[in-house]
């Protein structure tokens, strides 16, 4: 009882901290997407071809999550994007309060779409809010199409599902019309996209949908 | 700091239970291996595999750990070995705890090999004993050779690392040297396993070594 108590405390005290980043961002008209994904599913790739896409578009930035280390940073600092690594050190998610002590390194009046990458974790990104318009997952085909049955929370919160590495679809084990109905029995909502980062195939239409996104957003 | 006291608490909580299974499993002569990896590495299919090779040799029974549902034990059940299944009900990875509670559906003098299967996840499993003799982990190729340098204490954690699907390096940009020379770096005894669990090539090795231990733990 006492541990339960303790969780949703500290998940109490998240959700506050989100909203006041929300409306941080309300006011500087910055649209946010929090980026999750089992480890190695892709998320660098996806946020670094994002970047080459809209960057003549949107002026962006991005937070990288990650327990240790700077190495996605630096790949996408190379980009001439303004960029802040939040290290973990340990912990398996980034949560508002890492959101919040990471925003004095971002010229915010500089920055229409900020991409926050969350450490690589199917299960607990899902419960932290970060004070995010939108929360969109990556899920790779070697993972496997059993994924959205066994890790539900993630499909459910998500608002799109990002399928990548569909170049892999020849050599892996991967059944496409299971894992999109499986996905949509726990999200009925959820928007999907087929892509690969490697061949860029697909990748359109999620620049398509983020751009939208983004317009509407910013015209209210 | 209130809840860094909590957390240190559950842990100390969980090394207790831990160590009270590490008792049972000693008195009922029973190695038991704690299998961890990123969703979709291959875990189920390794211990798929596994009993094939050394279920003449050895009595072996399976604690399945997911989030929900019951595949991977259905999976494993039709190879005719004791498995039950944990749902952890949305935590991230299995606890000693979960162990001691999943015991009473296994017939424990029926059994010399006990492999739990974790929660897909490359952060929080490595922070919780079970009362395990081993911890192992499986990284898959298509993560990327760059997951030591990023989830460092799953490899510090693990005395066997297994590098499954080497059957698509000719399909993915994945580095061995590296990823071996950080694991290696992180974890200098980490014994390294490169195996395929569709093509079978590799995992002699990986029973060979895994029949070493089992031998010398029954021997003591």
């Amino acid at each position: 009882m006492a541990k339960i108590t303790v969780v949703k405390n500290i998940l109490d005290a998240n959700d506050r901290i989100a909203e006041e980043n929300r409306k941080l961002f309300d006011r500087e008209k910055i649209y946010v997407l929090n980026l999750m994904s089992s480890p190695g599913a892709g998320k660098t790739s996806l946020v670094e071809r994002t970047i080459v896409s809209l960057q003549n578009k949107y002026k962006i930035g991005v937070i990288e999550g990650d327990i240790q280390g700077s190495a996605d940073a630096e790949r996408i600092a190379s980009l001439g994007v303004p960029v802040v690594q939040i290290n973990t050190g340990g912990a398996c998610h980034i949560d508002g309060n890492m959101i919040r002590e990471a925003l004095p390194g971002l010229d915010l009046a500089q920055i229409d779409l900020l991409i926050a990458e969350n450490v690589g974790n199917l299960v607990c990104p899902a419960e932290f809010k970060v004070g995010e318009n939108t929360k969109v997952m990556v899920l790779s085909t070697p993972e496997g199409s059993d994924k959205p049955a066994k890790y539900p929370l993630m499909f459910q919160q998500s608002e799109a599902m990002i399928i990548n590495k569909i170049d892999l679809l020849p050599y892996v084990d991967f059944d496409m019309a299971q894992a999109k109905r499986d996905a949509l029995t726990l999200n009925p909502k959820l928007k999907i996209f087929e892509v690969s980062c490697t061949s860029s195939v697909g990748l359109k239409d999620w620049f398509d949908w983020l751009s939208g996104r983004i317009e509407s957003f910013q015209s209210t």
